[in-house]
Protein backbone atom coordinates (compact mmCIF):
# COMPACT_ATOMS: atom_id res chain seq x y z
CA UNK A 1 0.00 0.00 0.00
CA UNK A 2 1.51 3.39 -1.15
CA UNK A 3 0.03 6.90 -0.59
CA UNK A 4 -0.11 8.97 -3.28
CA UNK A 5 -0.20 12.69 -3.27
CA UNK A 6 -1.32 15.88 -5.58
CA UNK A 7 -0.23 19.24 -4.39
CA UNK A 8 -1.37 22.38 -6.31
CA UNK A 9 -1.52 26.40 -5.77
CA UNK A 10 -5.21 28.31 -6.49
CA UNK A 11 -5.54 31.92 -6.04
CA UNK A 12 -9.63 32.60 -5.28
CA UNK A 13 -10.31 29.57 -6.31
CA UNK A 14 -8.24 28.88 -9.73
CA UNK A 15 -5.56 26.67 -9.90
CA UNK A 16 -2.38 28.48 -10.73
CA UNK A 17 0.49 26.18 -10.01
CA UNK A 18 1.57 22.56 -9.96
CA UNK A 19 3.23 20.03 -11.36
CA UNK A 20 2.53 20.28 -14.91
CA UNK A 21 3.34 24.24 -14.78
CA UNK A 22 6.47 23.64 -12.59
CA UNK A 23 8.12 20.98 -14.94
CA UNK A 24 7.07 23.43 -18.39
CA UNK A 25 9.25 25.85 -16.12
CA UNK A 26 12.05 23.40 -15.46
CA UNK A 27 12.32 22.35 -19.62
CA UNK A 28 12.46 26.23 -20.34
CA UNK A 29 15.34 27.02 -18.13
CA UNK A 30 16.69 23.36 -19.45
CA UNK A 31 16.39 24.29 -23.17
CA UNK A 32 16.96 28.05 -23.12
CA UNK A 33 13.58 27.57 -25.42
CA UNK A 34 9.90 27.84 -24.83
CA UNK A 35 9.09 26.09 -28.02
CA UNK A 36 11.48 23.03 -27.31
CA UNK A 37 10.30 23.18 -23.90
CA UNK A 38 6.98 22.87 -25.41
CA UNK A 39 8.02 20.15 -26.90
CA UNK A 40 9.33 18.15 -24.37
CA UNK A 41 6.45 18.05 -22.58
CA UNK A 42 4.26 16.93 -25.22
CA UNK A 43 2.05 20.62 -25.33
CA UNK A 44 1.73 23.34 -28.22
CA UNK A 45 3.80 26.46 -27.95
CA UNK A 46 1.05 28.31 -27.76
CA UNK A 47 -0.85 26.43 -24.48
CA UNK A 48 2.83 26.96 -23.23
CA UNK A 49 3.06 30.26 -23.76
CA UNK A 50 -0.76 30.98 -22.52
CA UNK A 51 -0.22 29.13 -19.79
CA UNK A 52 3.31 31.81 -19.11
CA UNK A 53 0.77 34.47 -19.03
CA UNK A 54 -1.67 33.10 -17.25
CA UNK A 55 0.46 32.25 -14.48
CA UNK A 56 2.38 36.02 -14.75
CA UNK A 57 -0.80 37.00 -14.66
CA UNK A 58 -2.37 35.57 -11.45
CA UNK A 59 0.95 35.22 -9.66
CA UNK A 60 1.79 38.69 -10.49
CA UNK A 61 5.14 38.59 -11.17
CA UNK A 62 7.29 38.13 -14.60
CA UNK A 63 8.40 34.32 -14.91
CA UNK A 64 10.59 33.99 -18.40
CA UNK A 65 11.77 36.75 -20.15
CA UNK A 66 12.22 36.33 -23.99
CA UNK A 67 14.97 36.98 -26.17
CA UNK A 68 15.26 38.41 -29.46
CA UNK A 69 13.52 36.39 -32.11
CA UNK A 70 9.87 35.07 -32.60
CA UNK A 71 7.93 32.24 -32.02
CA UNK A 72 10.72 29.78 -33.28
CA UNK A 73 13.33 31.88 -33.25
CA UNK A 74 14.88 33.44 -29.94
CA UNK A 75 15.84 31.82 -26.78
CA UNK A 76 13.59 32.36 -23.52
CA UNK A 77 15.25 32.20 -20.22
CA UNK A 78 13.67 32.34 -16.46
CA UNK A 79 13.77 35.29 -14.30
CA UNK A 80 15.21 35.40 -10.57
CA UNK A 81 11.94 35.28 -9.67
CA UNK A 82 11.10 32.32 -11.48
CA UNK A 83 13.81 30.64 -10.41
CA UNK A 84 12.91 31.43 -6.53
CA UNK A 85 8.99 30.58 -7.04
CA UNK A 86 10.15 27.15 -8.64
CA UNK A 87 12.76 26.60 -5.86
CA UNK A 88 10.28 27.44 -2.81
CA UNK A 89 7.43 24.97 -4.91
CA UNK A 90 9.93 21.76 -5.26
CA UNK A 91 11.39 22.51 -1.30
CA UNK A 92 7.56 22.30 -0.13
CA UNK A 93 6.94 19.58 -2.88
CA UNK A 94 9.33 17.37 -1.55
CA UNK A 95 8.85 18.25 2.02
CA UNK A 96 4.95 17.12 1.93
CA UNK A 97 6.17 14.04 0.18
CA UNK A 98 8.18 13.17 3.18
CA UNK A 99 5.35 13.65 5.80
CA UNK A 100 2.75 12.81 3.82
CA UNK A 101 4.28 9.22 3.74
CA UNK A 102 5.47 9.66 7.15
CA UNK A 103 1.92 9.90 8.50
CA UNK A 104 0.92 7.25 6.13
CA UNK A 105 3.25 4.84 7.67
CA UNK A 106 2.56 5.93 11.20
CA UNK A 107 -1.25 5.25 10.71
CA UNK A 108 -1.41 2.39 8.55
CA UNK A 109 1.55 0.67 9.49
CA UNK A 110 2.88 -0.28 5.95
CA UNK B 1 -2.65 32.08 -2.30
CA UNK B 2 -3.86 28.59 -1.05
CA UNK B 3 -2.40 25.36 -1.18
CA UNK B 4 -4.37 22.64 -2.61
CA UNK B 5 -3.86 18.62 -2.19
CA UNK B 6 -5.38 15.30 -3.30
CA UNK B 7 -4.75 12.03 -1.18
CA UNK B 8 -4.91 8.53 -2.42
CA UNK B 9 -3.73 4.96 -1.47
CA UNK B 10 -2.74 3.14 -4.12
CA UNK B 11 -1.70 -0.85 -3.88
CA UNK B 12 0.71 -1.92 -6.92
CA UNK B 13 0.13 1.23 -9.00
CA UNK B 14 -3.61 1.08 -9.14
CA UNK B 15 -5.44 3.87 -7.08
CA UNK B 16 -7.73 1.85 -4.12
CA UNK B 17 -8.66 4.43 -1.88
CA UNK B 18 -9.37 8.25 -1.64
CA UNK B 19 -11.76 11.07 -0.94
CA UNK B 20 -14.35 9.88 -3.02
CA UNK B 21 -14.36 5.90 -1.74
CA UNK B 22 -13.97 7.48 1.60
CA UNK B 23 -17.33 9.62 0.79
CA UNK B 24 -18.78 6.42 -0.43
CA UNK B 25 -18.49 4.70 2.83
CA UNK B 26 -19.51 7.54 4.89
CA UNK B 27 -22.27 7.81 3.37
CA UNK B 28 -23.41 4.36 3.39
CA UNK B 29 -22.87 4.47 7.09
CA UNK B 30 -25.48 7.67 7.08
CA UNK B 31 -28.03 5.98 5.72
CA UNK B 32 -27.64 2.09 5.89
CA UNK B 33 -28.20 1.63 2.35
CA UNK B 34 -26.07 1.27 -0.65
CA UNK B 35 -28.61 2.51 -3.07
CA UNK B 36 -29.45 5.72 -1.06
CA UNK B 37 -25.72 6.21 -0.47
CA UNK B 38 -25.15 6.23 -3.96
CA UNK B 39 -27.85 8.49 -5.17
CA UNK B 40 -26.47 10.84 -2.42
CA UNK B 41 -23.14 11.30 -3.68
CA UNK B 42 -24.93 10.89 -7.52
CA UNK B 43 -22.96 7.51 -8.86
CA UNK B 44 -25.18 4.63 -9.74
CA UNK B 45 -26.16 1.87 -7.53
CA UNK B 46 -24.23 -0.71 -10.11
CA UNK B 47 -21.00 1.77 -10.00
CA UNK B 48 -21.41 2.06 -6.06
CA UNK B 49 -21.37 -1.21 -5.19
CA UNK B 50 -18.37 -2.13 -7.99
CA UNK B 51 -16.41 0.64 -5.86
CA UNK B 52 -17.05 -1.84 -3.03
CA UNK B 53 -16.35 -4.84 -4.66
CA UNK B 54 -12.91 -3.60 -6.29
CA UNK B 55 -11.78 -1.98 -2.67
CA UNK B 56 -12.94 -5.22 -0.58
CA UNK B 57 -10.24 -7.47 -3.11
CA UNK B 58 -7.81 -5.04 -3.03
CA UNK B 59 -7.74 -3.91 0.46
CA UNK B 60 -8.48 -7.53 1.31
CA UNK B 61 -10.97 -6.57 3.99
CA UNK B 62 -14.86 -6.86 3.89
CA UNK B 63 -16.16 -3.09 3.99
CA UNK B 64 -19.99 -3.48 3.82
CA UNK B 65 -22.25 -6.27 4.97
CA UNK B 66 -25.63 -6.21 3.01
CA UNK B 67 -28.36 -6.78 5.37
CA UNK B 68 -31.87 -9.25 3.70
CA UNK B 69 -33.05 -7.74 0.34
CA UNK B 70 -32.03 -7.38 -2.96
CA UNK B 71 -30.85 -4.22 -4.82
CA UNK B 72 -33.48 -1.61 -3.41
CA UNK B 73 -34.84 -3.90 -0.75
CA UNK B 74 -32.63 -4.60 2.69
CA UNK B 75 -29.69 -2.42 4.19
CA UNK B 76 -26.11 -2.12 4.35
CA UNK B 77 -23.76 -1.41 7.26
CA UNK B 78 -19.80 -0.82 7.23
CA UNK B 79 -18.33 -3.64 8.75
CA UNK B 80 -15.66 -2.57 12.20
CA UNK B 81 -12.90 -3.10 9.78
CA UNK B 82 -14.36 -0.96 7.15
CA UNK B 83 -15.01 2.03 10.27
CA UNK B 84 -11.49 1.65 11.53
CA UNK B 85 -9.93 2.01 7.83
CA UNK B 86 -12.44 5.21 7.76
CA UNK B 87 -11.04 6.48 10.97
CA UNK B 88 -7.21 6.12 9.66
CA UNK B 89 -7.74 7.30 6.65
CA UNK B 90 -9.63 10.78 8.30
CA UNK B 91 -7.08 11.20 10.43
CA UNK B 92 -4.22 10.89 7.85
CA UNK B 93 -5.96 13.48 5.99
CA UNK B 94 -6.69 16.14 8.30
CA UNK B 95 -3.29 15.45 9.48
CA UNK B 96 -1.82 15.96 6.29
CA UNK B 97 -4.04 18.86 5.20
CA UNK B 98 -2.50 20.98 8.75
CA UNK B 99 1.42 19.69 7.93
CA UNK B 100 0.68 21.21 4.00
CA UNK B 101 -1.20 24.28 5.28
CA UNK B 102 1.76 25.20 7.71
CA UNK B 103 4.79 24.01 5.07
CA UNK B 104 2.91 26.17 2.04
CA UNK B 105 2.98 29.47 4.66
CA UNK B 106 6.52 28.74 6.09
CA UNK B 107 7.73 28.93 2.71
CA UNK B 108 5.30 31.35 0.87
CA UNK B 109 4.66 33.80 3.78
CA UNK B 110 0.42 33.74 2.65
Amino acid sequence: MDIKSKLWIEIDGEPVFGRGRSMLLKAIDRHGSISRAAKEINISYRRAWSYIKAMEERLGIKLVERQSGGKDGGGAVLTQDARDFLKKYELMEEGIRDMVDKRFKGLFGK
